[in-house]
Protein backbone atom coordinates (compact mmCIF):
# COMPACT_ATOMS: atom_id res chain seq x y z
CA UNK A 1 0.00 0.00 0.00
CA UNK A 2 2.02 2.87 -1.24
CA UNK A 3 1.27 6.60 0.78
CA UNK A 4 0.36 7.97 -2.11
CA UNK A 5 -3.02 5.91 -1.66
CA UNK A 6 -3.87 7.50 1.23
CA UNK A 7 -6.10 10.55 2.66
CA UNK A 8 -5.68 12.62 5.62
CA UNK A 9 -8.28 13.63 7.21
CA UNK A 10 -9.05 15.67 10.64
CA UNK A 11 -10.91 14.80 13.34
CA UNK A 12 -11.76 18.28 14.59
CA UNK A 13 -10.42 18.24 18.11
CA UNK A 14 -7.19 18.61 19.07
CA UNK A 15 -5.72 19.42 15.35
CA UNK A 16 -5.82 15.64 15.78
CA UNK A 17 -5.94 14.08 12.03
CA UNK A 18 -5.90 10.47 10.52
CA UNK A 19 -4.23 8.69 8.07
CA UNK A 20 -7.25 6.80 5.70
CA UNK A 21 -7.11 4.23 2.68
CA UNK A 22 -9.92 4.88 0.61
CA UNK A 23 -9.70 1.31 -0.80
CA UNK A 24 -10.30 -0.25 3.00
CA UNK A 25 -12.15 1.75 5.38
CA UNK A 26 -12.54 5.34 6.02
CA UNK A 27 -14.59 6.47 9.52
CA UNK A 28 -17.81 7.80 9.16
CA UNK A 29 -20.58 9.03 11.41
CA UNK A 30 -20.76 6.05 12.95
CA UNK A 31 -17.63 6.22 15.23
CA UNK A 32 -18.05 10.13 15.76
CA UNK A 33 -21.15 9.15 17.79
CA UNK A 34 -19.73 6.07 19.65
CA UNK A 35 -16.85 8.13 21.28
CA UNK A 36 -19.35 10.77 21.88
CA UNK A 37 -21.95 8.14 23.46
CA UNK A 38 -19.17 6.06 25.06
CA UNK A 39 -17.79 6.98 28.74
CA UNK A 40 -14.27 5.95 30.31
CA UNK A 41 -12.16 8.02 33.33
CA UNK A 42 -8.72 9.21 32.15
CA UNK A 43 -7.20 6.10 34.35
CA UNK A 44 -9.71 2.95 32.84
CA UNK A 45 -7.96 0.80 30.29
CA UNK A 46 -10.08 0.74 26.93
CA UNK A 47 -9.79 -1.90 24.24
CA UNK A 48 -11.30 -1.05 20.96
CA UNK A 49 -12.34 -4.68 19.05
CA UNK A 50 -11.35 -3.97 15.25
CA UNK A 51 -10.29 -0.66 15.38
CA UNK A 52 -9.20 0.04 11.96
CA UNK A 53 -7.18 2.81 10.74
CA UNK A 54 -7.86 3.43 14.82
CA UNK A 55 -10.11 5.67 14.57
CA UNK A 56 -12.28 4.85 17.69
CA UNK A 57 -8.98 5.51 19.89
CA UNK A 58 -8.43 8.79 18.37
CA UNK A 59 -11.19 10.26 18.85
CA UNK A 60 -11.50 9.32 22.05
CA UNK A 61 -8.12 10.41 23.35
CA UNK A 62 -9.28 13.78 21.48
CA UNK A 63 -12.25 13.71 23.83
CA UNK A 64 -10.13 13.07 26.86
CA UNK A 65 -12.01 9.31 27.55
CA UNK A 66 -9.77 6.73 28.33
CA UNK A 67 -6.48 6.45 29.65
CA UNK A 68 -4.50 3.30 28.14
CA UNK A 69 -6.52 2.25 24.61
CA UNK A 70 -5.69 -0.29 22.98
CA UNK A 71 -7.27 -0.91 19.53
CA UNK A 72 -7.24 -4.56 18.17
CA UNK A 73 -7.16 -5.13 14.27
CA UNK A 74 -7.36 -8.28 12.43
CA UNK A 75 -6.19 -6.49 8.90
CA UNK A 76 -2.41 -6.05 8.85
CA UNK A 77 -2.12 -3.21 6.98
CA UNK A 78 -5.05 -1.63 8.77
CA UNK A 79 -3.10 -2.36 12.19
CA UNK A 80 0.04 -1.06 11.06
CA UNK A 81 -2.13 2.03 9.18
CA UNK A 82 -3.51 2.72 13.36
CA UNK A 83 0.24 2.94 14.50
CA UNK A 84 1.46 5.01 12.16
CA UNK A 85 -1.64 7.13 13.18
CA UNK A 86 -1.20 7.52 16.79
CA UNK A 87 2.18 8.22 16.44
CA UNK A 88 0.91 10.73 14.04
CA UNK A 89 -0.65 12.56 16.93
CA UNK A 90 1.70 11.99 19.13
CA UNK A 91 -0.60 9.78 21.47
CA UNK A 92 1.47 7.04 21.05
CA UNK A 93 2.10 6.78 25.04
CA UNK A 94 -1.10 6.00 25.71
CA UNK A 95 -2.90 4.57 22.22
CA UNK A 96 -1.26 1.08 21.39
CA UNK A 97 -2.44 -1.26 18.44
CA UNK A 98 -2.36 -4.92 18.31
CA UNK A 99 -2.56 -7.15 15.29
CA UNK A 100 -4.52 -10.08 15.91
CA UNK A 101 -7.85 -12.00 16.26
CA UNK A 102 -10.21 -10.95 18.81
CA UNK A 103 -10.66 -14.30 19.26
CA UNK A 104 -8.08 -14.70 20.77
CA UNK A 105 -8.30 -11.67 23.17
CA UNK A 106 -8.67 -12.95 25.94
CA UNK A 107 -6.02 -15.61 25.98
CA UNK A 108 -3.98 -12.78 24.51
CA UNK A 109 -4.71 -9.85 27.12
CA UNK A 110 -6.13 -12.26 30.08
CA UNK A 111 -9.69 -12.60 31.54
CA UNK A 112 -11.49 -9.50 32.97
CA UNK A 113 -8.10 -6.75 32.35
CA UNK A 114 -11.00 -3.71 30.51
CA UNK A 115 -12.61 -1.54 32.35
CA UNK A 116 -14.12 -0.88 28.93
CA UNK A 117 -14.52 -1.96 25.86
CA UNK A 118 -16.20 0.07 22.52
CA UNK A 119 -16.61 -1.74 19.29
CA UNK A 120 -18.04 -0.70 15.63
CA UNK A 121 -18.15 -4.11 14.33
CA UNK A 122 -19.34 -5.37 10.93
CA UNK A 123 -23.10 -4.90 10.72
CA UNK A 124 -23.97 -7.29 8.43
CA UNK A 125 -24.41 -11.30 8.42
CA UNK A 126 -23.00 -13.47 5.74
CA UNK A 127 -24.97 -14.72 2.55
CA UNK A 128 -26.99 -11.63 1.97
CA UNK A 129 -26.33 -10.88 -1.44
CA UNK A 130 -22.15 -11.14 -2.96
CA UNK A 131 -19.15 -10.44 -0.48
CA UNK A 132 -15.59 -10.68 -1.64
CA UNK A 133 -13.69 -12.07 1.39
CA UNK A 134 -10.80 -10.41 0.51
CA UNK A 135 -11.85 -7.14 -0.34
CA UNK A 136 -10.78 -4.83 3.18
CA UNK A 137 -14.20 -3.04 2.98
CA UNK A 138 -15.97 -6.51 2.70
CA UNK A 139 -13.92 -7.73 5.84
CA UNK A 140 -14.94 -4.30 7.92
CA UNK A 141 -18.45 -4.28 6.55
CA UNK A 142 -19.46 -8.05 7.01
CA UNK A 143 -19.44 -11.13 8.81
CA UNK A 144 -16.17 -13.18 7.84
CA UNK A 145 -14.11 -12.66 10.20
CA UNK A 146 -15.94 -12.24 13.31
CA UNK A 147 -19.96 -12.64 13.83
CA UNK A 148 -21.59 -10.59 16.56
CA UNK A 149 -21.68 -13.54 18.85
CA UNK A 150 -18.17 -13.60 18.73
CA UNK A 151 -17.77 -9.65 19.42
CA UNK A 152 -20.11 -9.74 22.55
CA UNK A 153 -18.36 -13.55 23.71
CA UNK A 154 -14.41 -11.15 23.49
CA UNK A 155 -16.29 -8.12 25.15
CA UNK A 156 -17.65 -10.00 28.07
CA UNK A 157 -14.39 -12.08 28.46
CA UNK A 158 -12.29 -9.18 29.04
CA UNK A 159 -14.01 -7.37 30.86
CA UNK A 160 -13.51 -6.33 34.42
CA UNK A 161 -16.48 -7.32 36.51
CA UNK A 162 -18.93 -4.64 36.15
CA UNK A 163 -17.10 -3.23 33.11
CA UNK A 164 -18.70 -1.48 30.40
CA UNK A 165 -19.40 -2.12 26.99
CA UNK A 166 -20.41 0.51 24.19
CA UNK A 167 -21.22 -0.37 20.77
CA UNK A 168 -22.57 0.90 17.51
CA UNK A 169 -24.48 -1.29 15.11
CA UNK A 170 -27.99 -1.55 13.42
CA UNK A 171 -31.31 -1.73 14.49
CA UNK A 172 -32.25 -4.64 12.13
CA UNK A 173 -30.19 -6.51 14.53
CA UNK A 174 -31.29 -5.15 17.73
CA UNK A 175 -32.78 -8.39 18.95
CA UNK A 176 -29.71 -10.59 18.72
CA UNK A 177 -28.13 -7.76 20.09
CA UNK A 178 -30.31 -7.33 23.39
CA UNK A 179 -30.50 -11.23 23.54
CA UNK A 180 -26.78 -11.78 22.85
CA UNK A 181 -25.76 -9.13 25.43
CA UNK A 182 -28.03 -10.94 28.27
CA UNK A 183 -26.20 -14.50 27.02
CA UNK A 184 -22.76 -13.08 27.43
CA UNK A 185 -23.41 -11.21 31.00
CA UNK A 186 -23.90 -7.87 30.07
CA UNK A 187 -26.90 -6.28 30.86
CA UNK A 188 -28.41 -4.19 28.39
CA UNK A 189 -28.45 0.03 30.16
CA UNK A 190 -29.06 2.57 27.41
CA UNK A 191 -29.95 2.32 24.09
CA UNK A 192 -30.03 5.02 21.78
CA UNK A 193 -31.29 5.51 18.29
CA UNK A 194 -29.89 7.52 15.12
CA UNK A 195 -32.49 9.07 12.81
CA UNK A 196 -31.05 10.84 9.71
CA UNK A 197 -34.40 13.05 9.99
CA UNK A 198 -36.76 13.26 12.84
CA UNK A 199 -39.43 11.48 10.20
CA UNK A 200 -37.10 8.31 9.25
CA UNK A 201 -36.31 5.30 10.51
CA UNK A 202 -33.47 4.86 12.45
CA UNK A 203 -30.50 3.73 10.84
CA UNK A 204 -28.03 2.90 13.25
CA UNK A 205 -28.29 2.25 17.71
CA UNK A 206 -25.74 3.08 20.37
CA UNK A 207 -26.26 0.39 23.25
CA UNK A 208 -24.25 0.29 25.91
CA UNK A 209 -23.92 -2.47 28.80
CA UNK A 210 -22.41 -3.26 31.84
CA UNK A 211 -20.76 -6.93 32.70
CA UNK A 212 -22.63 -8.30 35.61
CA UNK A 213 -25.24 -5.41 35.79
CA UNK A 214 -28.75 -5.23 36.29
CA UNK A 215 -31.74 -4.96 34.14
CA UNK A 216 -33.35 -1.82 34.48
CA UNK A 217 -33.22 -0.80 30.55
CA UNK A 218 -33.74 2.53 29.16
CA UNK A 219 -34.20 4.51 25.94
CA UNK A 220 -32.37 7.61 25.40
CA UNK A 221 -34.02 10.64 23.86
CA UNK A 222 -33.55 10.09 19.85
CA UNK A 223 -30.69 11.44 17.93
CA UNK A 224 -31.56 13.52 14.84
CA UNK A 225 -28.77 14.03 12.75
CA UNK A 226 -30.12 16.49 10.15
CA UNK A 227 -32.70 19.21 10.63
CA UNK A 228 -35.41 20.79 8.51
CA UNK A 229 -32.75 22.93 7.35
CA UNK A 230 -31.05 20.18 5.99
CA UNK A 231 -28.08 20.57 8.37
CA UNK A 232 -26.40 18.92 11.34
CA UNK A 233 -28.66 18.93 14.54
CA UNK A 234 -27.07 21.69 17.06
CA UNK A 235 -26.57 18.44 19.64
CA UNK A 236 -24.34 16.62 15.98
CA UNK A 237 -22.88 19.64 15.46
CA UNK A 238 -21.22 19.70 18.51
CA UNK A 239 -20.54 15.91 18.72
CA UNK A 240 -18.42 16.45 16.03
CA UNK A 241 -16.88 19.49 16.59
CA UNK A 242 -16.79 19.99 20.13
CA UNK A 243 -18.92 23.03 22.54
CA UNK A 244 -16.47 25.92 21.51
CA UNK A 245 -17.14 26.26 18.05
CA UNK A 246 -20.68 25.98 17.61
CA UNK B 1 -70.70 -1.36 41.70
CA UNK B 2 -73.20 1.22 40.97
CA UNK B 3 -73.55 3.12 37.92
CA UNK B 4 -72.80 6.49 40.49
CA UNK B 5 -68.92 5.69 40.38
CA UNK B 6 -69.10 5.64 36.58
CA UNK B 7 -67.86 8.39 34.12
CA UNK B 8 -68.40 8.96 30.94
CA UNK B 9 -65.75 10.07 28.13
CA UNK B 10 -65.22 11.33 24.93
CA UNK B 11 -63.22 8.75 22.50
CA UNK B 12 -63.27 11.88 20.13
CA UNK B 13 -63.79 9.72 16.93
CA UNK B 14 -67.44 8.96 15.64
CA UNK B 15 -69.10 10.38 18.63
CA UNK B 16 -68.12 7.15 20.69
CA UNK B 17 -68.33 7.13 24.38
CA UNK B 18 -67.33 4.92 26.64
CA UNK B 19 -67.99 4.15 30.71
CA UNK B 20 -65.28 4.17 32.75
CA UNK B 21 -64.54 3.09 36.45
CA UNK B 22 -62.11 6.06 38.05
CA UNK B 23 -61.51 3.12 41.26
CA UNK B 24 -60.70 0.46 38.66
CA UNK B 25 -58.73 1.33 35.36
CA UNK B 26 -59.72 4.67 32.85
CA UNK B 27 -57.57 4.43 29.97
CA UNK B 28 -54.47 6.63 28.87
CA UNK B 29 -52.52 7.64 26.15
CA UNK B 30 -51.42 3.90 25.93
CA UNK B 31 -54.78 2.39 24.52
CA UNK B 32 -55.12 5.72 21.84
CA UNK B 33 -51.30 5.21 20.62
CA UNK B 34 -51.93 1.38 19.83
CA UNK B 35 -55.04 1.66 18.25
CA UNK B 36 -52.98 3.92 15.99
CA UNK B 37 -50.27 1.71 15.56
CA UNK B 38 -52.43 -1.29 14.97
CA UNK B 39 -53.44 -2.30 11.43
CA UNK B 40 -56.32 -4.43 10.64
CA UNK B 41 -58.57 -4.74 7.43
CA UNK B 42 -62.39 -4.77 7.69
CA UNK B 43 -62.79 -8.53 7.16
CA UNK B 44 -59.83 -9.34 9.79
CA UNK B 45 -60.45 -10.83 13.47
CA UNK B 46 -59.18 -9.31 16.02
CA UNK B 47 -58.54 -10.10 19.63
CA UNK B 48 -57.76 -8.00 22.34
CA UNK B 49 -55.89 -9.54 25.39
CA UNK B 50 -56.77 -8.01 28.46
CA UNK B 51 -60.02 -5.14 27.22
CA UNK B 52 -60.34 -3.74 30.61
CA UNK B 53 -63.37 -2.02 29.30
CA UNK B 54 -63.24 -2.56 25.76
CA UNK B 55 -61.01 0.78 25.23
CA UNK B 56 -59.25 -0.69 22.32
CA UNK B 57 -61.62 -2.41 20.99
CA UNK B 58 -63.57 0.57 20.27
CA UNK B 59 -60.45 2.86 19.40
CA UNK B 60 -59.80 0.56 16.50
CA UNK B 61 -63.76 0.25 15.48
CA UNK B 62 -63.77 4.00 15.26
CA UNK B 63 -60.81 4.01 13.11
CA UNK B 64 -62.81 1.14 10.65
CA UNK B 65 -60.04 -1.01 11.85
CA UNK B 66 -61.13 -4.59 12.31
CA UNK B 67 -64.13 -6.77 11.55
CA UNK B 68 -65.43 -8.51 14.76
CA UNK B 69 -63.23 -7.67 16.96
CA UNK B 70 -63.17 -9.88 20.69
CA UNK B 71 -61.62 -8.41 23.90
CA UNK B 72 -60.97 -10.80 26.31
CA UNK B 73 -60.79 -9.93 30.13
CA UNK B 74 -60.45 -11.46 32.89
CA UNK B 75 -62.43 -9.38 35.83
CA UNK B 76 -65.84 -9.76 35.45
CA UNK B 77 -66.57 -6.23 36.44
CA UNK B 78 -64.42 -4.35 33.55
CA UNK B 79 -66.15 -7.39 31.58
CA UNK B 80 -69.88 -6.02 32.27
CA UNK B 81 -68.59 -2.47 31.77
CA UNK B 82 -66.98 -3.72 28.00
CA UNK B 83 -70.42 -5.53 27.24
CA UNK B 84 -71.87 -2.24 28.27
CA UNK B 85 -69.73 0.20 26.71
CA UNK B 86 -69.81 -1.65 23.27
CA UNK B 87 -74.01 -1.73 23.60
CA UNK B 88 -73.96 2.54 24.10
CA UNK B 89 -72.01 2.99 21.24
CA UNK B 90 -73.98 0.50 18.83
CA UNK B 91 -71.19 -1.70 18.32
CA UNK B 92 -72.45 -4.88 19.63
CA UNK B 93 -72.65 -6.35 16.25
CA UNK B 94 -69.12 -6.22 15.72
CA UNK B 95 -67.14 -6.06 19.16
CA UNK B 96 -67.61 -9.00 20.96
CA UNK B 97 -66.44 -9.29 25.02
CA UNK B 98 -65.30 -12.44 26.24
CA UNK B 99 -64.76 -12.70 30.23
CA UNK B 100 -62.24 -15.62 30.92
CA UNK B 101 -58.70 -16.02 31.62
CA UNK B 102 -56.14 -15.46 28.36
CA UNK B 103 -54.18 -18.67 29.10
CA UNK B 104 -57.39 -20.85 28.30
CA UNK B 105 -57.45 -18.36 25.09
CA UNK B 106 -56.30 -20.76 22.96
CA UNK B 107 -58.78 -23.68 23.96
CA UNK B 108 -61.51 -21.56 24.35
CA UNK B 109 -61.48 -20.04 20.93
CA UNK B 110 -59.25 -21.89 19.07
CA UNK B 111 -55.77 -22.15 17.79
CA UNK B 112 -54.88 -19.96 14.56
CA UNK B 113 -58.17 -18.33 14.65
CA UNK B 114 -57.33 -14.74 14.74
CA UNK B 115 -55.68 -12.29 11.95
CA UNK B 116 -54.83 -9.87 14.68
CA UNK B 117 -54.05 -10.12 18.21
CA UNK B 118 -53.50 -6.25 20.20
CA UNK B 119 -52.63 -5.76 24.10
CA UNK B 120 -51.93 -3.45 26.28
CA UNK B 121 -51.19 -5.77 29.27
CA UNK B 122 -49.95 -5.26 32.85
CA UNK B 123 -46.30 -3.31 32.35
CA UNK B 124 -45.00 -4.05 35.85
CA UNK B 125 -43.07 -7.69 37.28
CA UNK B 126 -43.81 -8.56 40.62
CA UNK B 127 -41.37 -8.09 43.55
CA UNK B 128 -41.11 -4.62 43.41
CA UNK B 129 -42.88 -3.10 45.64
CA UNK B 130 -46.47 -3.37 47.41
CA UNK B 131 -49.36 -4.64 45.46
CA UNK B 132 -52.28 -5.37 46.63
CA UNK B 133 -53.53 -8.67 44.78
CA UNK B 134 -57.72 -7.82 44.84
CA UNK B 135 -57.22 -4.26 43.52
CA UNK B 136 -58.71 -3.76 40.15
CA UNK B 137 -55.89 -1.18 39.07
CA UNK B 138 -53.31 -3.38 40.83
CA UNK B 139 -54.81 -6.21 38.37
CA UNK B 140 -54.17 -3.69 35.22
CA UNK B 141 -50.61 -2.88 35.72
CA UNK B 142 -48.90 -5.15 37.55
CA UNK B 143 -48.43 -8.81 36.59
CA UNK B 144 -50.32 -10.66 39.31
CA UNK B 145 -52.68 -12.89 36.92
CA UNK B 146 -50.48 -12.85 33.83
CA UNK B 147 -47.28 -12.01 32.88
CA UNK B 148 -45.77 -10.98 29.39
CA UNK B 149 -44.64 -14.73 28.92
CA UNK B 150 -48.43 -15.84 28.61
CA UNK B 151 -49.02 -12.63 26.85
CA UNK B 152 -46.97 -13.77 24.01
CA UNK B 153 -48.14 -17.48 24.27
CA UNK B 154 -51.26 -17.09 24.17
CA UNK B 155 -50.84 -14.59 21.26
CA UNK B 156 -48.75 -16.75 19.18
CA UNK B 157 -51.60 -19.98 19.85
CA UNK B 158 -54.09 -17.75 18.47
CA UNK B 159 -52.64 -16.04 15.95
CA UNK B 160 -53.05 -17.52 12.26
CA UNK B 161 -49.75 -18.05 10.22
CA UNK B 162 -48.51 -14.44 9.64
CA UNK B 163 -50.95 -12.78 11.82
CA UNK B 164 -50.26 -9.57 13.39
CA UNK B 165 -49.26 -8.58 16.81
CA UNK B 166 -48.92 -5.38 18.02
CA UNK B 167 -48.50 -4.39 21.86
CA UNK B 168 -47.56 -1.19 23.98
CA UNK B 169 -45.44 -1.45 26.92
CA UNK B 170 -42.39 -0.25 28.35
CA UNK B 171 -39.33 0.34 27.41
CA UNK B 172 -37.59 -1.22 30.35
CA UNK B 173 -38.88 -4.35 29.11
CA UNK B 174 -37.55 -4.24 25.77
CA UNK B 175 -34.97 -7.47 26.13
CA UNK B 176 -37.85 -9.74 27.23
CA UNK B 177 -39.98 -8.29 24.89
CA UNK B 178 -37.84 -8.79 21.85
CA UNK B 179 -36.48 -12.49 23.27
CA UNK B 180 -39.84 -13.82 23.94
CA UNK B 181 -41.43 -12.84 20.66
CA UNK B 182 -38.70 -14.82 18.96
CA UNK B 183 -39.13 -17.46 21.18
CA UNK B 184 -42.85 -17.95 20.76
CA UNK B 185 -42.32 -17.74 16.93
CA UNK B 186 -43.49 -14.05 16.65
CA UNK B 187 -40.98 -11.94 14.54
CA UNK B 188 -40.86 -8.43 15.92
CA UNK B 189 -41.41 -6.43 12.51
CA UNK B 190 -41.49 -2.74 13.60
CA UNK B 191 -40.55 -0.75 17.07
CA UNK B 192 -41.65 2.53 18.03
CA UNK B 193 -40.51 4.32 21.23
CA UNK B 194 -42.82 6.75 22.51
CA UNK B 195 -40.72 10.34 24.26
CA UNK B 196 -43.04 12.90 25.74
CA UNK B 197 -40.19 15.57 24.74
CA UNK B 198 -38.13 15.31 22.14
CA UNK B 199 -35.11 15.53 24.68
CA UNK B 200 -37.01 12.69 27.18
CA UNK B 201 -36.00 9.33 27.51
CA UNK B 202 -38.16 7.02 26.36
CA UNK B 203 -41.77 6.12 28.35
CA UNK B 204 -43.30 3.66 26.34
CA UNK B 205 -42.87 1.57 23.71
CA UNK B 206 -44.97 -0.05 20.53
CA UNK B 207 -43.82 -3.26 18.99
CA UNK B 208 -45.90 -5.02 16.40
CA UNK B 209 -44.68 -8.55 15.19
CA UNK B 210 -45.41 -11.24 12.82
CA UNK B 211 -46.43 -15.49 13.56
CA UNK B 212 -43.79 -17.10 11.42
CA UNK B 213 -42.42 -13.92 9.94
CA UNK B 214 -39.00 -12.82 8.82
CA UNK B 215 -36.07 -11.31 11.44
CA UNK B 216 -35.70 -7.97 9.66
CA UNK B 217 -36.70 -5.65 12.10
CA UNK B 218 -37.00 -1.67 12.26
CA UNK B 219 -37.32 0.97 14.45
CA UNK B 220 -39.66 3.45 13.29
CA UNK B 221 -39.37 7.29 13.94
CA UNK B 222 -39.95 8.47 17.42
CA UNK B 223 -43.39 9.62 18.59
CA UNK B 224 -42.58 12.53 20.53
CA UNK B 225 -45.71 13.55 22.71
CA UNK B 226 -45.58 17.02 23.18
CA UNK B 227 -43.61 20.22 21.34
CA UNK B 228 -41.96 22.96 22.94
CA UNK B 229 -44.88 24.81 23.23
CA UNK B 230 -46.38 21.74 25.86
CA UNK B 231 -48.82 21.07 23.80
CA UNK B 232 -49.29 17.99 21.87
CA UNK B 233 -47.23 17.53 18.56
CA UNK B 234 -49.28 17.40 15.45
CA UNK B 235 -48.99 13.95 14.85
CA UNK B 236 -50.37 13.46 18.43
CA UNK B 237 -53.07 15.76 17.92
CA UNK B 238 -54.41 14.09 14.65
CA UNK B 239 -53.98 10.49 16.32
CA UNK B 240 -56.68 11.64 19.01
CA UNK B 241 -58.75 13.93 17.10
CA UNK B 242 -58.35 12.68 13.54
CA UNK B 243 -57.16 14.57 10.60
CA UNK B 244 -60.30 16.69 9.66
CA UNK B 245 -60.63 18.25 13.23
CA UNK B 246 -57.05 19.44 12.97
Amino acid sequence: MGKQELRLDELWRKGYRILQDPDAFCFGVDAVLLADFAAAGKTERVLDLGTGNGILPLLLDARDKGGEITGLELQEEAAGLAAENFALNGTQERLKVCHGDLKNAAAFFGRASFDVVVTNPPYHELGRGMVNPENAKSLARHEISCTLEDVLQTAAAVLKLHGRFYMVHRPKRLTEILAGMERVGIAPRTLRFVHSHAGDQASLLLVSGMRGGGKELRVAPPLILYGEDGKYTPEVYEIYYGKNET
